[in-house]
């Protein structure tokens, strides 16, 4: 297949009448349209605006996608305890899969190709099945807590672990190798030392899982690992193994300048969530800092009960600004630096070498996204358009390991419309329900 | 006409399976469907999944849209002298036209119904005449600036204020007073006292005139004023005139504790311009403190060359989110008080009084939104989707006056697509380009 269009390659270089050539899951070519197009005649031409790397999704909930709005204009901690997590205890397994495949629907539609993607305690394997035969890419985890935990989330240690296991064997390297695992325990919180410490043995017994958590989101968070363990919660994680070029630490909003040097000499990767932050009042996280350290940073849109979106295009913008306000710099985070934050950095973060750029031999994700609207007119600036003013809503096109999901707005893989209706199914059962329901009059 | 859906009257009130009725420019009933249909048989009736009020634009820029990406990541003082300036300056009367309807097809699209327009030096009428036209409602002014300006917008003082009273009597309560006049000095930097206070004596002498100017936006801009006169920006503003209830100042990011007594005492508006603050690294300013002196603040865009887009939804949960994070507490900015901003608040900025809900009597200013998307599943909280997961392409119809100017997505008052031609068109050839141009390679 031949793709044609304006190509961004990466954030250093954008080839104006492009093109890229997909043979089966992988990047053959990628040059001009007219150097390129006589010499495979047999290859069908499919055509967009812009060519670009399909976004990463960094840090995502899923399975939190039947929760959309349900706690607005509250804190983390009350959030997290008092909502979302009676609501993903509350889901049984075909609930689960239908907030997974709402999530995954939202990343495909607007244009996430990789998700390092959090999921529950319970039906984890839904959430596997799902990702794997809509057709993204991401690594994946069975949420661990054996301690404060609602009833319904938390297990006994060594269940948890053992389940983790098994999912590993199962899931790791499966779907071609799109789909991988991340152990993921849900954060120091809610997470003994046998079971952080028992995270860290998994990864290390099988080549390529990672370790994904949550971590210094919080004030109160960090304040209550304190009082556990006497230190900071870097310093913690650090000491039970949970840094590290294989660890993903979502937020770390609230670090001292010795935990950033632990992340800068482990080579810890970090996914910034802007607006989830913000939306929580947890903070504004040190990314600057962070970049002048040469520390990964990745970038993901939470869930949805606190973004209240998965669109990456808009995640991507509040990245680029949040920054500058508050650095009052405006040279801080240049879109060069956000592009790669939403896409070759998060796919490092996820341990895909070859993900991320629109390069020969890389894997073929790709999403086009179209022009021909107001926002990007005049189309002055590529990047710009794409950091700033592009929203999901733009994607016309997502193809990740060579196969096409989405074409001309349609997503093809699966059937959207049913995917929406039985989410709708499954939030009525659950009686879930914000603030200023429907029904409100 | 009746339009029918579940209907957001304000924020205060949501009725489901709603109908409003529209009779010329005027809401004449509101309430239940079912209560409604058969009395009025002789009405045509359109659908939408969510009715509620336009969005009240209260600080944008319409003909700065030719120059949408032009200067990312760059400085407010740099990037006005640098960038903007210069690119206002060149426009010819044309170019200025196909920027303006630009903007205005911007605002009907993404459901903006009434501005606040801070429009160039030069070619005024022709901004008038198109959103006279194009349907929209606003105040809207010629800028005035008489020192501090780059050739081809510095003007003579009295040439300036003689211009503005012609435009005032041309244009103030033309299209059935959907457009009105204010007087519009860009910022205290570039104009002398004397500028200051005839736009004060204009706004005086003519009914219904408002002033809007920028103020306090950037810390230089604050330093300028305070080396030119010694004061406080707005404690200079307030001196020369440009305070009061018939004020609005753009940004105010930048006050003090007696600066903001002064509006609050004055009864002056200012509107919040939240992605624009961050992108130009100006600040966060202190809206919850202004909300909770009662002072009324309003919501804008800016320019599409510093937010890069004119969507009112993504400014409202710019709006509710940034606070939050500023102030580490989620409560600050419920998402009622947001829809608030964006509507009426905006309007009663503006001087349009019964403008912002949908009440009977009240101007027919509606906007409909979709549901049938990803993002609003499940639809779990009505205002939560407005206010934090929708965006400008969820809009699917835009009344203005009882005027439809787009239904089922389509801008049905004039051809959007050579509007978006004419606009390609003049920024080429004023060799408008960002830095990462479509041609770089």
């Amino acid at each position: 297949m031949i793709l044609s269009g304006t190509v961004v390659v990466n954030s250093d270089k954008i080839i104006d009448d492009g093109a890229v050539v997909v043979d089966d899951d992988t990047i053959t070519t990628v040059g001009k349209r007219n150097n390129i197009i006589d010499k495979f005649p047999s290859h069908d031409e499919t055509q967009s605006d812009i060519l670009m790397p399909g976004m990463v999704g960094s840090h995502i909930h899923s399975v939190q996608s039947l929760g959309r709005g349900i706690s607005d204009d509250s804190e983390l901690l009350d959030w997290l305890f008092e909502h979302v997590l009676p609501m993903e205890a509350a889901l049984d397994a075909e609930q689960m899969e239908a907030a997974a495949k709402l999530g995954y629907l939202e990343l495909i539609e607007t244009g996430t190709t990789t998700a390092i993607d959090h999921l529950s305690v319970a039906h984890a394997e839904r959430a596997f099945e799902a990702a794997g035969e809509m057709g993204i890419r991401g690594i994946f985890g069975k949420v661990l807590m054996d301690r404060r935990a609602p009833d319904g989330l938390i297990e006994e240690t060594q269940a948890g672990l053992n389940e983790t296991e098994e999912l590993i064997q199962k899931y790791h390297g499966s779907f071609d190798d799109r789909i991988r695992y991340a152990v993921t325990p849900r954060f120091a919180v809610s997470c003994t030392e046998e079971c952080l410490r028992g995270a860290r043995a998994l990864a290390d017994k099988y080549d390529g899982v990672r370790i994904h958590t949550h971590a210094s989101e919080n004030q109160d968070e960090v304040e209550t690992v304190e009082d556990d363990t006497g230190q900071r919660n870097i310093h913690w994680l650090d000491e039970v193994g949970l840094t590290g070029e294989d660890v993903v630490l979502a937020h770390c909003v609230w670090t001292d300048e010795s935990e950033r040097t632990i992340l800068e000499e482990t080579g810890t990767h970090v996914t910034h969530c802007p607006s989830s932050n913000m939306k929580l009042a947890s903070g504004i996280a040190p990314i600057v800092d962070y970049l002048d350290r040469g520390i990964n940073v990745a970038l993901g849109n939470d869930g949805p009960p606190c973004n209240n979106t998965l669109d990456p295009f808009t995640e991507a913008k509040q990245a680029g600004i949040l920054q500058k306000a508050d650095q009052l710099d405006p040279t801080v985070t240049p879109k060069e630096s956000i592009l790669d934050m939403a896409t070759v950095n998060g796919a490092k973060a996820a341990g895909f070498d070859t993900v991320g750029e629109l390069k020969p031999g890389w894997k073929a994700d790709i999403i086009g996204i179209s022009t021909d609207n107001t926002q990007a007119t005049p189309l002055n600036d590529i990047l710009s358009y794409i950091v700033f003013a592009a929203h999901g809503e733009n994607v016309e096109f997502t193809m990740v390991d060579g196969e096409v999901l989405m074409e001309d707005n349609t997503v093809t893989v699966v059937d959207a419309e049913s995917i929406r209706q039985d989410a709708r199914r499954a939030a009525e059962s659950l009686d879930i329900k914000g603030t200023r329901s429907p029904t409100s009059s």
